[in-house]
């Protein structure tokens, strides 16, 4: 009955698993930081600036099993046939959501551990639209090679110039026409920002949501537009060497650039597409962005809850090595305190991140909407107190780059923004609460 | 899988018990308090004080088999022998502590139904130590008619004298001699206070614990003596009737009396006492007091959620009835975010404390205690922030006793510190963690 | 240049007042509480509940010059000539509201100071406005006695039936006629609560504030009339001998009812009144309002910082006297850090309340109120703050009624309801910072 | 008497710095940042890399009279004599605490500022220190050329191997031996870091803490020769040209290299020094390092203040140029409380830093050491929720760097370490409370 609780087959997947992420990921992140360390400016966002670490950990995922574990269910055949070893590793086994999120936990202790696994995002959300929406083209050009970890693949949504939490707001625009041939073109423009993944050597494409251009001037009232705008939006993919896109800058988060995956601004002028770049079909792209969002949402926080655990064992570790005022910190009572509290915050975490994955399992993912906003909102708070209290006891070695804690720290608090801000899922989780008590009042009348 | 999950029998329960909590309990709260407000002084401690509401709900709950639902395991049977109708009730079925947990809960609503069912505190710790370690007379003479509900009962340990948060510190002496018929005598002194339940007419007896009276001069250096004094407590029991036991004076909880229950301090003048008092043995009260706070510490805890639970649906509720500014409450964003945040603490404590319960079933109570220390100090402080933000939102209304807003947000606020403060299980945590850590540091090299 | 400096004249009174206070006022606090907990029901709102200890210490502080402290400036000839002894007294020196702060918290650290000092809500602020804008009859019939401490008073505002935090939405309604000897004539009726003061046996008058009734049925549309309705209400004098003025009943504040004063609902049924009954004039209601809370407000801050200051202080020497775990409470690393973070925020409330008086004395409550909207919202949460940490190391000590704490700690918490809620002075509080942002922006331009 | 009072001739200097740090040094940032950008590696810390426009703002800040406004009072004649020009600029007026206090938060809302008006850390510390205790030729080689605004310098204390905010801990030696020419000779050797400006290229000296080695093999009980060690400390100036001090490495804050200036891990290797490299004397050196780091951290808080008004202030401007959910940020409720508790925080930060700078005119460093060290721990605290929020209303556009907000919040973040952590002046705060406490008991005994 505990959330935790696994079958002997994915208990064993754990326990190698952990042996995996803590005997070969961890070591292996100096040399990665090393390796990127070497290269400046544009260079950090060019083949040779990928750590090779990266490729090596990546066979032995899938020696190892641990590949692609994020699929929810099995590929199409046209993309796993055997072509002379052109292989696409499906898992042994198919997780449930909450079983991944406890594999997904162990991974997020490190930030080399999803990759090396294939789970790693945007490349997972991608590759779910591309299963569940794309065309047997769409797949074989771009999801047998993400499958295969021989591409990488960006999403981009948000915008520099409107507040993007409220996806109404989009402007890029996809202008629709049919030529005398009586062809569907479509020209794409705008500009993007935290394209997470864009500017990486290695990103092969790009899915893109924009609003259908009307093409007519704008004759109806504002307000009403806005209401019925969700409706115009779409998603297309844009394979990245299309001259058309453009990476206009890397974007830093808290000072880290995250080379050579990194967060790219990213400008779209004039990108020519026809109808096999549209995923699903016009005006279907809310649809699509909603349904990539809820299990993104909630793999996010199952790498909080592992990153959190692992800065918190450090943490505990380092209270045993140094001393003040003539004791060890574990033995000042103020650190134990602190110690508790992380302990607490660290098991709200993990439970409500598990429990969340298994209403998904139960009711599917809109089912548990109301769960996956409530996790969004709270995972990230509760794991940011443990991550800030590690730093406080670690000191100066805390906030530099020696120790896994400062990085860790920004990264959670730029998860209270990524994929929408605190405010908008507490709105949205509020007024399904209101709905809900809503129905209880008129039921007893 | 979900920590939720119930047998159908146990379902069926359930839904029976909220139609009695919702139904019978809560509404007849109001009759109760009218009752208990037309008494003043000592008369409130007086069995016409005791609103006759409240037998009439215990009837109800036996007859639905709402009753002594928090009994583990089946009581022997000297107990339930049947003579002459003087039956003793057992449950239909056993439950874990993780159904029990969703049942207390929904207990946890009224003030009334805990109660109502014959599992309120402090008599459910008190049966559950006269089953597990009271001699048949003990069970016969006291352990029945609580069973039965004919009688209440209080547990004397926390001293006004001392920092009772450290048992160590306990001061009521318990002295023993061997009179000339070489039969033991006991003779209990102390003073004693938040001895809940102590000043209630329907009290029949107190289980207190006291340290042996080594009787000579205290030679041991204090340290060590510190040390070992856990050894030398007792727990004993003696009837309210003993001329030697006296409640001096009704204790309140932030203004609220809680006649014609409350919490007394109560002065042991004198106590002679046999040996047929002592439960378990000398020297055995700490693993009585341990073994006893356990479960009732997360009984609270699963009371606590049920209680900000029904304080979270009246405010909803509230945020239909009332406008300010031209809008219903609800509709203001910062109401809104009131309301995530306390539907996110809710599930929080819910989830601590099912986890916890889940972990008593599968570990045992000290398996668990790391676990019970947590939830012993997250979930008041979770569904205070829930009960608080209600009483803000009610404003003027919330406070004042036409809502059970006000006396639930003082009672949570009491119980970080009922059963031992925040700060003695913070630090026990803490050390639980540390022991841990330090196996792995150790595991490593 | 320090906020906390007083000229040598205030500096010494501040002396007196002090030992006056802890010396007078805090050693007859028990025998206060013993008087009133030997009345029950309605008996205790009757002039034998009120304890005699305050008239004593109201003759005292007479003797002694604390008398009107609060007292901005002087009253009008016509009070203080003295006819036969009958003499109204006045501060030796009229204080700034900063130096009246600090005196203020001096008085708050007692319950009984303040009254002992004619300081005392609500009776200061009716002061305030039968100063400003009664008529000379109204000051000699009303205001007289209040000064003299002769009568005490009460001022009835908010309403049970609906949001009283909008006050626009208040529904008591004052009915003009004109009879036919051409005199006006009013009738006033509405149901009002949290009417402190109005069950007091003292009591002699209550201002109230109702809404004009227009008569005519509501044309305007609903917004509109909205917007306007502040211009709808007046503030009346019913002496509370009235026949159609009744307490129906006490309200308690989490379990307190603070008798004798306490806190009513008032029934005002078909209360007839003469043009004598109105202050300042017809429609001038929320003026005089808003005038009155001001100063009420920063009053209540002051005090609340005296509050806060003697439990802190109180918390320390338990620290000495407590041990647990083989040390003294102080010598535990945590509970150190409780002392910081209180010694924290006593200061910042103590600041933001004295800065607050001196702006009120540079630019006047108006344009101090940013300030006294700022310090209404965080002083009551920065001293409760300090008041929970206190309760938390007293233990079950903290919350019961041997210590000024459990009450203090309530007391606290509803501030943050009296005189409106937080959120609604926040959103005050936001809008003029949005105003003043604007014009900066505007400026740039 | 409002702790914002400027007299007339440092009220025109706050208006005349105000335009300068909004007009000319705020818009400098990005033309400095763009220059740092260019550069790699090791280049970073290469005089090139020095953006120019520095010099041009500190040449503007000069004329303008901006120049070493931090003096507390009047420089030695021998550094000002003017031979040949080479003049040292004193300011017009010297400031109080509190007087600088209003300066240096104006000073602090750009990052550019501090450094334009020679006021920024860890010079001042080390101007401070080299102008109360330097010998005449060490301030004619040192301290003139920092008051030029022509050398930089560090202050080296921390160290890697140690948890130094038990300053006891310190390991750095300072081996001393008498030559046979009779001339004393010292050799300093340790590791230090968070060595702040030690790599910039204009770095010319650093001051730095050691032990002095006794020599002999540590007979005494390590508890007593703990207490006994701060005996043990001196402070010795080494210029950066010693071959036997080496920057190691830069670290990184967040992310942030903060070059040119940086933080560097400092490798000091059998540096060779004589007496003449002594700051006060032998065994002086936590006299030297506690009187330097006083103002200094209230410099810092100075700073905080004007960082956050200044991140506040564009958040506010931000409400007004965004839309979701077709509502300007500013009009959500949500937002509006998000902007009241900003700008209370913010007021009690400002309060309690002018608070703390008028006790030390008033009382002395030593005299205000309490409030000092409230404000270290509290004022970081609340600047940082400050700029936290704005951020979240940034939402992406806040972690990047296109703003100060991200730079600003792990800033901030990082004043909760730098020069001790809050954990220890928390214990410091209260054991000087506590000895308050005790002397009140003592008192009334």
């Amino acid at each position: 009955m505990s959330l935790f609780a696994l079958s002997p087959k994915a208990s064993a997947l754990k326990e190698k698993l952990e042996t995996f992420v803590n005997e070969r990921c961890i070591p292996a992140e100096s040399e990665y930081e090393r390796h990127i360390a070497r290269f400046a400016g544009a260079d950090r966002w060019t083949p040779s600036a990928v750590p090779p670490v990266i490729e090596r950990l990546k066979s032995e995922a899938q020696a190892l099993g641990f590949w692609n574990l994020f699929l929810p269910h099995p590929v199409p055949d046209h993309l796993i046939s055997k072509d002379g070893g052109d292989v696409v590793l499906v898992p042994s086994m198919y997780l449930s959501n909450r079983e991944y999120g406890i594999l997904c936990e162990v991974m997020g202790r490190s930030a080399l551990a999803p990759e090396a696994c294939n789970c790693s995002a945007p490349d997972t959300g991608n590759m779910e639209v591309l299963l569940k929406h794309g065309t047997n083209d769409q797949q074989s050009t771009y999801l047998k090679p993400l499958l295969q970890g021989k591409m990488r693949s960006a999403f981009l949504m948000t915008e520099p110039d409107v507040a993007s939490s409220d996806a109404r707001n989009l402007q890029a625009k996809l202008t629709k026409s049919v030529g005398e041939d009586g062809r569907v073109r479509y020209v794409l423009s705008g500009r993007k920002w935290w394209s997470t993944g864009a500017m990486d050597p290695r990103c092969g494409v790009a899915l893109v949501v924009a609003e259908m251009d009307s093409g007519h001037s704008s004759l109806t009232p504002p307000s009403e537009e806005k209401q019925s705008k969700f409706g115009n939006q779409t998603v297309v993919i844009v394979p990245m060497s299309h001259p058309g896109i453009k990476c206009v800058r890397p974007l830093t988060v808290f000072g880290y650039d995250d080379a050579p995956h990194g967060h790219a601004e990213v400008l779209l002028e004039n990108v020519e597409l026809d109808e096999s770049a549209v995923i699903l079909g016009e005006g279907r792209g809310f649809e699509i962005s909603q349904s990539r969002l809820g299990p993104g949402r909630i793999h996010h926080c199952m790498r909080a809850v592992g990153l959190a655990a692992r800065c918190y064992e450090i943490m505990l570790e380092r209270t045993f090595q140094r001393q003040t005022f003539g004791k060890y910190l574990h033995e000042h009572g103020s650190c134990r305190e602190l110690i508790a509290d992380s302990a607490s915050d660290l098991e709200a975490a993990r439970l409500l991140t598990l429990a969340c994955a298994e209403e998904i399992d139960r009711l599917g993912a809109r089912g548990a909407r109301e769960k996956i906003a409530l996790i969004k909102v709270t995972v990230p708070e509760l794991t940011s107190r443990v991550v800030d209290r590690a730093v406080q006891i670690f000191g100066g070695a805390g906030v530099c780059g020696d120790f896994p804690l400062a990085r860790a720290l920004v990264g959670l608090r730029s998860l209270r923004i990524a994929d929408g801000p605190d405010a908008v899922h507490k709105q949205s989780l509020a007024l399904m609460e209101l709905k809900k008590a809503k129905r209880r009042m008129q039921s007893r009348m």
